[in-house]
């Protein structure tokens, strides 16, 4: 089941994607008579156990309920409001790790642990929207593609082996970065944290439409052309180890958003760099959730 | 004026200090003949403007006004569950950047730009609560001391001179960190994002009681010897510096917190270092603010 979150006339609602469609959760909870329904991501996810999935899965194949063409809404990030910056892991692909060289790693480049930092998204921005920066304020910007894991419920020192129990489904986020502010600040935050730097969505993909171990493939176009191209199965440091080793004294919680990090065939690995610009249309897609189109726009 | 937020009788509620007691801002707005009172202090951030602060200054001065004694309150974090991480800065005085050699900089260790980095901070625990940590995730706890700057309304690209207009107020920051977290995974959030992690408050100071620039004596003691001692217009970065730097091309909102920068004297600059253990006090204080009490507490 994939889950998105949309503007219709106005409103901001979330709904469950059916071929062409979107069915949102008031008729939803309407055809299943239950009151009060999940109004935000986050609360489906507090909401939503393997019980209620059932239920809703029925509901949703039942003739007759009441459906809005995908064409008649704006998709937006599937959770614009995090409740805390999103979780983030450099140098998580081994071409990766190697073709980029600002980040102070000794030896070959390969982290011997995971590299963790944050990235503000509040908001995220959603599929269709700009990705917006200055020259003023930056000259390299740079798109990542990444596979990001929503967690489904709080946990803390969470064994790898039950790592996917704490997972509530994937969607892609596209690790907007300023490579000149990245480097110059020495910490990543800054450099990856503008405003419109969170693109995320289309939708969420539970995690029972995923198989465990992830193998997705993974890839990124600018302009068409193809700049990142792997498979989820090259983590360096896959799901269970990311979750596992980042809830160790760290209570992780429903709603949090873990982007695991990007393979090679990022601007700045190419010789000359190559960096986005006004225009450009960058596309992150993963297999079986979809993809996330945005365009480059430049403010003056 | 100080705000607080605490627990009476299990309910948490936001008020003012006045002497030694507690005045509710439900009392507050009954005694100004207004209803709906803000319930939590992202929500008097959003709610308070110049007037506003008049007409409560003159409200809790009335006599007759209900107050709580203080000692039948819990103090809570100001700010218990910020909107996003805590925006903190690193070897942000000299004598600091000079101490501490695990953060990978050049040279003789200053910064020639700011260094950010972020704090998860979700719940952050208030005065009088425990530091916890597991031997099994660190063994090099340690404290730092810090000004932090609560941001009053949303700017963007904010100028030098204009920095003050956006803020609320000022608490303190206890920006514990475990040190070989913090070297071992390069990037530094993990090792200062530990649960219990980020002490704060007591209170927050509105900024009509912080003479500009805030020149403030701040100190850190554990188990009662002083170990950091310095006064805030020792920053490298100052306030106004922060604000508009950070805010190129990030939009700052009501409600965020940056924590400015620890001065010299922590654990790890002692030779040889110094780690905080079982049953220690560590004892921030910061002038016209308070001071901010916390044990540390070994989990097993």
């Amino acid at each position: 089941m994939k889950f998105l979150t949309y503007l219709y006339k106005e409103k901001e609602s979330i709904g469950i994607l059916k071929n062409n469609s979107v069915i949102g959760f008031d008729n939803v909870f309407k055809s299943i008579g239950e009151k009060n329904p999940p109004r935000t991501m986050l609360e489906l996810i507090d909401y939503l156990d393997d019980c209620k999935l059932d239920i809703i899965k029925k509901c949703i194949d039942k003739e007759g309920i009441e459906t809005i063409p995908i064409n008649n809404i704006k998709i937006e990030a599937p959770i614009p409001y995090p409740k805390r910056n999103v979780f983030c892991l450099g140098k998580n692909y081994i071409e990766h790790a190697r073709e980029i060289k600002i980040t102070r790693i000794a030896g070959n480049g390969i982290p011997e642990v995971p590299i963790y930092f944050t990235k503000a998204a509040s908001p995220a921005v959603g599929t269709a929207d700009n990705i917006e920066f200055s020259r003023e304020i930056t000259n390299q910007v740079d798109y990542e593609v990444e596979l990001a894991v929503i967690i489904g419920k709080d946990g803390k020192n969470i064994k790898k082996e039950d790592a996917e129990e704490y997972i509530f489904g994937y969607t892609i986020i596209n690790d907007v970065s300023a490579r000149d502010l990245q480097g110059k600040h020495i910490q990543w935050f800054k450099g990856k944290s503008l405003d419109t730097f969170c693109p995320m969505g289309p939708y969420i993909v539970h995690k029972t439409e995923v198989p465990f171990p992830v193998n997705l493939d993974i890839s990124c176009t600018v302009n068409g052309e193809v700049r990142q191209k792997s498979n989820t199965k090259n983590l360096i440091f896959d799901i269970p180890y990311i979750i596992s080793d980042l809830s160790k004294g760290i209570t992780l919680k429903a709603g949090d958003i873990i982007s695991t990090g990007t393979p090679s065939g990022v601007g700045m690995g190419f010789t000359p760099i190559k960096v986005l610009k006004q225009g450009d249309i960058v596309e992150c897609s993963i297999e079986k959730i979809g993809t996330l189109v945005n365009k480059v726009v430049e403010l003056h």
